[in-house]
C-alpha cells in the first residue's frame, strides 16, 4: 500500500506511491543529450558578445578577461530604478510597485559547461559571487527577500544554454517564506530545538537518505520529497542567512555542490534541474528558528491537476531507494 | 513597470511583468495539433475495451451501452481496501496509511471529443456524475478531502488522449486547503463577509476580467492570476461544498463550462490544461467562509526556479488584455 508522507519542513503532504514505484534508473533523462560546442558567437554569454548582454553589475576577473559576469536580466521582471509604493484597495486588490532586481549570474566563459562539470576553484567564485550579489540586494532598503536559482534545461524553465544562475530579489516577502517561518518557529517554541537541524541531525544517524556528508554540509533525500531525487543540501552550523557563509565554509560547498550535481549529470543522463537558495535576510541571520540551505529539484515528472488543485504530491519512487541509486554514481 | 499583485483568495504574490508582457494571441499552441480517430482499438476507454479497465464504479448507462463510466485507475495512487492508520514518530516523520481512492471518469465513448465539445446533455451527466462520485467519496468515514480534476494534454500531465477526469480522496486535509480556509475565515471575522463572495462582487460590478456571467455562475481572469490566462468559475449562490449543487446550477453550469473550455479550444488553439474542483466536504457546506469554485489552469508556461523556490509566480500577461481576447472569441 502507498504512505503518505509529511514534509515538516514544508508541511505538504506526498504520497509515496510505492505501487506505481519506478526504480531509480527509469528516471534517466531520455530526450537527446545537450551537445553544445565550446564557443557559441550568437550567445550572448559567450566572450566576446559583452555588448550583447545588458549593464554589467559584477565580475570576476581573469586578466583583461574574466571568470563570471552579473548582468542585468534582459527583460527583467522587476525594475531596479523607481519608489516602492504599496496601494491597497478595500483589502482586496493589494498591489507594490515592481522595484526589485532581476540579475544574471554567468557563471562560465565556456559555452559547453554546466554548474556541475565547473571546476571547485570555479565554483567557489561563484558562490562567492552569489554571496556578493545576495548581500547587495538586501542592502538596498525597498528589498525584503530575495532568491538565488538556477533553471538548467527547457524542462527547468531556461531557453538559453550557456550555464547561467538568476537572481531575483521582490519588495515583498513571499507568503510560502512566511509559512515556513512560522512552522520553524513553532516547532522552536515546541522544542526549543531548530527544525531543520534536528532533520538534518536525525537523517545522518538513520543514513538511508544521505547522498553525502562533508565537513560542513551534508546533502539528503527527504523523507517526504515532494518528487523523485528532490534533495535538500544543508549547512551543518546553524544559520539562517546564507550571507554567513564563510570561507572554509565555501571551500566545502564547492566541492560538494559539485559531487551532488555530477551524481545527478552522470547518474540521470544530464537531467533538467532547479537548484534554489532558501535563506533569510542579512538582518535575519541572528534568529534562532531559521536555517538557509539549497533545494535542488530534477525535473523528472509534470505536475497534473492533482498536485495544482491540491498542494500534495504523488511520488511514484521511493526517496530510500533513490539516495541508494546516487550514493553509488562514481563522479570524477 | 512591473506590478505585484496580492491574490487575496491564495495569499500568493504575482509579478505582472508588464515590461516583458506578451499579446494574448501570443499564448497561441503552437504544438501540432491533436488529430483523434472517432474510435481507437487499442485505447481501453473506448467502448468494446471495457474489459481493459479495472472495476466499474458508475455508470451512466446508454440502453446496453454507456454515456460515462467511472472506473478505479489502474495505477492507483491510493488504496481503497485497509486501515486509515496514523503514525508518529517524534514529530518529524509523520505518515498515514495509503488508503482513499483514485477513480477515472470516462467523459464520453468518443475517442475524438474533448470536455468542452460535449454537447451540453453530457455535460449534465459529467458534473451530476461528479457530484455522486464526491458524495460517494466523503461518505466513507475514512476520507477527509476529495480533488475532481482533469489533465488535457500531456503538458498537463496526461497521456492518455481519450477524454477523462480523475476524482481523488485523501485520509488527510492538504495543508494548502488548510492554510485557504483559514484565510478566508480570518476574512469572515475582520469582515462579516465571504471572500470569495466579495471577490466575485466586486469584479462583476468592475467587469474588465469576466469571461462569462451567467444565471448562476460567473467565471473570471483574477486580478493577480499567476499564470496567463489562469481562470476561475465560481458559483454564485454562496455554498461551500459542490456537493450542494442542485439541478437548476447543474444546467447553467454545464452550458457555462462548455462555452468556456470552448473559448480556451478556438482562442488558444487547443492548449493543455487542468481544471480543479475546489469544494469542502459535503459535511462542511454550512461553514459561512468557504466557497467552493472551479479553477482552470491552462498550461502556457512552464514553472521555473523562481516559482518553485518563493512560491511567487510570474505571469508575463495582463490579465485584463487576456480577458478582453477571450471575450471576444466566438463560438457555437
Amino acid at each position: 500500500m502507498s504512505e503518505l508522507r509529511l514534509n515538516v519542513v514544508t508541511r505538504e503532504w506526498v504520497i509515496i506511491a510505492t505501487d506505481r514505484a519506478k526504480r531509480p534508473s527509469d528516471f534517466k533523462n531520455n530526450k537527446e543529450k545537450r551537445h553544445l560546442p565550446h564557443y557559441l558567437s550568437t550567445c550572448p554569454f559567450c566572450p566576446g558578445n559583452e555588448r550583447k548582454t545588458p549593464l554589467e553589475l559584477f565580475r570576476v576577473p581573469d586578466g583583461e578577461n574574466w571568470k563570471i559576469r552579473v548582468v542585468s536580466n534582459k527583460f527583467p521582471a522587476l525594475s531596479s530604478s523607481g519608489e516602492k509604493v504599496r496601494h491597497e484597495d478595500g483589502g482586496l486588490r493589494r498591489t507594490v510597485s515592481g522595484v526589485g532586481f532581476h540579475e544574471v549570474i554567468i557563471e562560465t566563459p565556456a559555452h559547453d559547461l554546466t554548474t556541475g562539470l565547473l571546476d571547485a576553484a570555479q565554483l567557489e567564485d561563484l558562490i562567492r559571487t552569489y554571496k556578493a550579489r545576495f548581500i547587495a540586494a538586501n542592502n538596498d532598503n525597498r528589498i525584503e527577500h530575495a532568491i538565488i536559482f538556477k533553471n538548467h534545461g527547457e524542462g527547468a524553465g531556461t531557453s538559453l544554454a550557456h550555464s547561467h544562475s538568476q537572481m531575483i530579489a521582490t519588495p515583498i516577502v513571499p507568503i510560502q517564506f512566511r509559512d515556513r517561518v512560522q512552522a520553524a518557529l513553532h516547532y522552536f517554541d515546541n522544542t526549543g530545538e531548530y527544525i531543520i537541524c534536528v532533520v538534518s541531525k536525525k537523517d545522518r544517524e538513520d543514513g538511508s537518505r544521505i547522498l553525502l556528508d562533508t565537513e560542513h554540509f551534508v546533502t539528503l533525500i527527504p523523507y517526504a520529497a515532494l518528487s523523485p531525487f528532490h534533495t535538500w543540501l544543508f549547512p551543518k552550523r546553524h544559520s539562517a542567512s546564507f550571507s554567513s557563509i564563510n570561507e572554509e565554509e565555501i571551500k566545502d560547498l564547492a566541492r560538494h555542490l559539485k559531487t551532488i550535481l555530477s551524481k545527478f549529470h552522470y547518474g540521470l543522463d544530464d537531467p533538467d534541474y532547479n537548484y534554489v537558495i532558501k535563506s533569510s535576510r542579512p538582518r535575519d541571520d541572528g534568529n534562532d528558528y531559521c536555517h538557509w540551505y539549497i533545494g535542488i529539484i530534477p525535473r523528472l515528472t509534470q505536475a497534473a491537476g492533482f498536485e495544482i488543485g491540491s498542494g500534495m504530491f504523488i511520488n511514484s519512487s521511493l526517496p530510500e531507494k533513490n539516495a541508494e541509486f546516487l550514493r553509488a554514481v562514481k563522479t570524477e
